[in-house]
């Protein structure tokens, strides 16, 4: 039977694209929210679970962050990283000079802007609720639309053409995903370890500080650092950080013992493969 | 002439309910989008702009800390921290128990998703693009329908009823504005200082350690830290730090100093006393 994996839907977005890349011969299976994809994988209706977690321009994908914070029985896998490529879509004779309105997500628009102000002054721009979403709102337009929306969204919507590829500013526009499961990555060499922790007090000025100066001690690379509300109190954050390593590497596993003696909550994420196009 | 405070808008929002509270008698502008509200700022449009930046559930509102961090010219004035309150609305003589939908935007049908699965449990939840755009969305829907709304929305749609007030799960919901202005508060004995810093090297392990250590070492307390991607490659970053005290304060300014010796760039969004109800 082919391994199930849940992906936040709908179908066409770029988190299907990530999953395709990750498995291409696996059962793919979207979801409606970051959540959803996590519950799937800790009830076991599906083994895996693809969610996007971060973005070179956007940052953090909070929902993810939270759902690894808050949900027990959740460890990361693997990575994926996709660059974010974004086509102008319209349907079919659509003269471009003639677009009065074009549709896009308010994120992929706001990624655009440049291009937009560039090659369609006039043309009036449209929220929708997703960038394939956008794809039907411009069907559904009285007037010359275009949609901005990801290159699956065209091929699994053939009614629609081309219009432009890449069309977003940035170049380095890059998302990362990670693949949920019940257990972690055994060590391959070239890992990463994700963990959250949270200090007793509010005032964590110094305990931070004690907290980085266990992996600046041992040399090891931190690749990301993050901060998120407790929910509690405005002003009282959960620290989020990636190092380089493996939770089993003997300096890795030092720090992870010292962190929890001195923190009220440490929670591992999980060791994976440090992504590469190459990789599983 | 009264003060020219810009807001995002729509009229309605928190963001406005904010503007209210931190000036009653300002002449308020609503703009489309937080760039255009820092924009409005620095061109002298308006003398002042109002902007959230960081919800107690939700994080960080990342277009703000962008615009802080991108464009020259703009300080930090003052904080509000203001209590999201959620309302139930909808069409006079609806029957709560004949309502089939239910309007929000995301994030708020997120806040309330406990409330609406008790008493709501087969209403369909509905995605707007704004809480102040799901009262139009109700209003012209077919079914018996609500929205999920702030108390100003309410007030200024005078043809819709509340039945229901504070409907949000956690009562823990604050969000802080920032009040943007072309230059920076003056000591008040109670103030904190925002800055943003970034290194040339892409690994930050003992970097950012070590920018910690200045604060750490004058045991000068740290409210916030945050990090943002630099646009540039996934994994590069720049750190957002609140601290306690003015930038004038000898020790504040000593940790300055010293940050701008060590980082490849710093800027200080500005100094502003920290919010009590009763202050300006």
């Amino acid at each position: 039977m082919a391994l199930r994996i849940g992906f936040l839907g709908p179908i066409g977005t770029y988190t299907e694209e990530a999953a395709l890349l990750y498995k291409p011969q696996a059962e793919l299976q979207p979801f409606p929210s970051i959540p959803a994809v996590g519950s799937a994988v800790s009830s076991g209706i599906t083994e895996r679970g693809v969610v996007p977690i971060e973005n070179s321009l956007e940052g953090s994908v909070t929902f993810t962050l939270d759902l690894l914070i808050s949900q027990p029985g959740l460890s990361i896998l693997n990575e994926i990283v996709v660059p974010i490529e974004h086509y102008l879509y319209a349907m079919p004779g659509t003269n471009p000079s003639d677009v009065k309105v074009i549709y896009s997500h308010p994120q992929a628009l706001a990624q655009c802007k440049e291009y937009l102000e560039r090659c369609f002054p006039s043309a009036q721009q449209m929220a929708s609720l997703s960038t394939v979403r956008a794809v039907a709102d411009m069907r559904q337009s009285n007037v010359p639309a275009a949609s901005i929306s990801p290159r699956r969204a065209g091929e699994l919507n053939q009614d629609v053409v081309i219009i432009g590829r890449d069309v977003q500013d940035n170049v380095n526009n890059v998302t990362r995903f990670v693949v949920l499961a019940s257990q972690d990555h055994k060590p391959t060499g070239s890992d990463k370890t994700s963990i959250c922790f949270s200090f007793q007090e509010t005032d964590s000025s110094g305990l931070l500080y004690q907290a980085l100066g266990e992996f600046a001690r041992r040399k090891i690379n931190l690749l990301k650092i993050e901060s998120r509300p407790t929910k509690e109190n405005l002003g009282e954050y959960i620290f989020l950080v990636d190092c380089a390593g493996h939770r089993t590497d003997s300096n890795v596993s030092e720090v992870l013992d010292n962190l929890s003696a001195q923190c009220r909550m440490l929670k591992i994420f999980g060791s994976y493969p440090i992504w590469s196009s190459s990789a599983e």
